[in-house]
């Protein structure tokens, strides 16, 4: 599904609603291709979010990516799941079967290690989830960073967060592993709720999946309801975000994304603040720019590029 | 210039181009009566606060406003002024008379316990300026509590700061005095930057002031001028707000704030965020509110507001 | 029982068992004269310590000392009690009769105020409890400043801690009037439990006190007796410290107490540390000497003065 | 110079004089079989210590011992070396070969993992850097747990610190690492500088290092010289504490060094205290014991212990 041409990218990721959304748009797309999938505790327990990464290439016939599971838990502190929003399961909502195929036998952190030095051209790290496997690979294979073209995260806010006020649930999850990212000094981009949160699968998107006449249309419709409804629920939302396809989408097509290079820290000692990520919009702390924030999305376009992937996917 | 049944305030300010809007505003509309005027230390030093709510109530002909100078530094800390938004006077840009008349010989903190304990009813606290004032009353003065009607402050946001990226100028320059503020017990109203940066002081509305053919209306055409240059330059804005003067109509007319009864606390102890102001809207705490939130402002009733005053002002 | 050539001083205490042999060695001792004596809560509620410090000045035939009550609470945070050593009334152990002068009808910083203001020679100011009413007396009156000769507080250590590690409980009590205080630019000298941990009321200092002869030596004694048990419940300890007594003979008789001027700083934000006094003895940090803070400690000359006070009031 | 009945032990260290006696110490006493060294960066960088490591092993004929390289900075935030206490080498003092032997191709976290997967009984850790390495193979490699029998480590103190006032440079260089490994649920024993200054390198001692009548005697005379002088100029101690080699021994003779179980924190958002260990002794905080915490040890025991094992490798 990828070509000469396109892009390589890994996906760290802990489906986890939005997340099932960005595999299929990585697996869809023939801009991206795919060199494997890690998961990471977060949305829930690591067992669940490599089970449902399976689950998920399995549906989009994407057999031959490898999986393999990484860290079951944040750097520093207890790992906190957000099951009130993805359910007991992680991926609640749809009815999908348990894999045939199986997980790497290898760590999350030696899968990433051994594809971005066999790749034989520098490789995009996608993560969706916690940064724990991202931090984690730095610190263990400093070696690899040279052959890294960039991260690109979904997490983090320039506004209020989800999980506290200030705080993203992503990066809440585990500060550390992001302030390291952060401060890696390779090229990172932050794609966060200031803008997934314009990007809402309304009624009329649930819809036009219903609408595809496949199996897997049907089942991103019931994922987005599930989302829809925890959303309402928790938040109030009347409509839920899709943060997780954004962070792909800006690898496929940048132009839809805008981004402007400011210097972001990521809070680490608050009492109410603990990993909110701080971003010097106006250059008032004379810090150097370490990141390409996110701040603006072509909501339309957005939809096109992953309605298009679901669609090819759902072909195959 | 008040009656029987205006509503009794103090303002505790520290003038600044904003508060020096707010005092006009609260001598202008005769639903309000002005008590009195206490100074602090924040947008300027001490002295020049003062001096500059001299220059103001002396414009507005309210020399009968007694004005007692406050706090010169906030309770833990050092004092950071705001020179580079309103200059090295914190007044810049008119050219404004000292005026004759003085200030009162008690410090700020006494005269506003004079004054609530000599009304007769319970007096409304109006902040423009860091909180420190009101938090030394109520530590130095709990006996006062019980003839506060309420704590109206502009300070603080729902969403993202000025001085830092989640700290807005008045909370960050004595997060302390805000957090003891706000864990008082008394009614409080928070005026944060998310409800100010909607009402800016456009083209349009610096030329309503300069039209009105008054001194005055000229003085405030100037002041805005200035603030629209320092706030181009530091902030890139294209029209600056007008913050504290919404913390005085929210008490003439309540209907023209939209506010929520929601958890606030300050971040005291963050290294990149002491002193943002956490407001948990979806209540995912679990705290007890604490404070009601402006979220919302009637923009046009708000400036229909604050010309009336400054055109009775300038009649006088 | 001062005399011209006597110190003037103020205690401002929260007794407190070793409070009240603080008051009574300031009584006794010659070379000091007692202005007056504030309360403040910490050791106990307010009105419990206001009520033990006149029990101890009226047993000590100190009636025309004036009392005034300071802070119910520390400036911020909840206040939090050491009944666990001091038992329910804050004085437990002898039965006092509640005295029959009354407490001044000033706010204990104010008394403050007035004793500074009218001494006609610079006032030393003995801290032994939270520094709060010492915090908001700089803070609303900083024109008392240059009449403070120093203030001598006992709190915090150079090393271990007694209400956590590494904190001590009248600097955790209130952390940010401690930071005020050594912040101030007075001369302070810390007496922390690093020396009164070293005078122990051994079995034989306990027996000295009830072989006096008087009243109030055994009155003496059972305060003792039932500190020496918390002490050992509590911390382990085979003979408890008398901490507060050490501030007032190091303003008597600075020769029995070595003391070294280094920076200290009080830790404001740790999640474990709060309230930690950081002593810079060796120079590490590069920031200078903001106090004198006590090293070692005679102790016999300690308990001979002490002991010879206790004598002199009981002769009243 | 293991026996099948001595203790498998692995070495991660960041030599550094005091280390280097740790190594001699493990190489030399037959009570313990010493599998690998692994080095870290602390003292001075990883590749000076990783030298140095290669150093002494080569010094004390311990050629077949592997040694492998980890990390070069701490989990989170920059490095900070020890220049200042260990000299320019990490090892200054003796004139030491460049070994001929060479360090394992692998990172010292795998080689960890590969000895204790591959000894056939359970390992014991003994850490004398920063704990950045123990704490990557406990998150990369959390299988291998079962198999750690302990980890022993010099780092912390119950009371005052070396390189703020409560913080000592092996916690302080990596506080998240150390946070990591005391909450990681194995045994941990912790030898801090409340014991390791105790035991003091003096003349005499430094006299019997240079009377041994061995090259092996007069580099480890040299380098307490050295040592000596270091801390005689930055905390003025007479005499220099070695504090690595008792983490070693506590493993050899367990009886020489006391501990109590009690809970130890590690404080990682303090201003002034990030990085100290907070050891409740009292059992104030209510929490659970999860350290053995060194409180005294048999000092002449311990340099009976050390001799012994410097003339043993001597004599190889």
């Amino acid at each position: 599904m990828g070509d000469v041409a396109a892009v390589p990218v890994i996906i760290d990721c802990d489906p986890g609603h939005d997340d099932a959304l960005a595999l299929l748009l990585a697996v869809g797309d023939p801009r991206l291709r795919l060199l494997g999938v890690t998961t990471v505790a977060g949305n829930q327990t690591l067992a669940k979010t490599t089970s449902n990464a399976l689950k998920i290439l399995a549906l989009a016939g994407a057999v031959d990516v490898p999986v393999a599971a990484g860290c079951d838990r944040p750097l520093v502190g207890e790992l906190t799941v957000a099951g009130d929003i993805h359910g007991e399961s992680g991926l609640d909502g749809p009815d999908l079967e348990v894999p045939v195929g199986g997980v790497a036998d290898v760590h999350g952190v030696e899968l990433m290690r051994r594809l971005i030095l066999g790749c034989g051209e520098p490789v995009t790290l996608i993560a969706t989830g916690p940064l724990t496997n991202v931090a984690l690979l730095l610190r263990r294979h400093p070696e690899v960073a040279p052959y890294v073209r960039r991260v690109v995260f979904m997490g983090g806010s320039t506004d209020r967060g989800n999980t506290t006020p200030y705080g993203e649930f992503n990066i809440v999850t585990d500060p550390e592993a992001a302030d390291i990212v952060l401060r890696s000094g390779l090229p990172v981009t932050m794609i966060g709720l200031n803008v997934t949160h314009q990007a809402l699968a309304t009624t009329q998107i649930i819809e036009e999946f219903r609408g595809m006449g496949t199996r897997l249309g049907v089942i991103c419709a019931d994922l987005m309801t599930f989302f829809a409804s925890t959303y309402r629920r928790v938040f109030g939302f009347e409509h839920p975000p899709v943060h997780d396809p954004i962070a792909v989408a800006c690898v496929i097509d940048p132009s839809i994304i805008a981004t402007v290079a400011v210097p972001v820290t990521v809070e680490l000692v608050g009492a109410y603040t603990r990993g909110a990520t701080v971003v010097d919009l106006h250059g008032r702390s004379g810090a150097v720019a370490n990141a390409d924030v996110a701040v603006g999305i072509e909501v339309e376009a957005f939809w096109r590029l992953l309605m298009a992937a679901v669609r090819r996917v759902s072909e195959v």
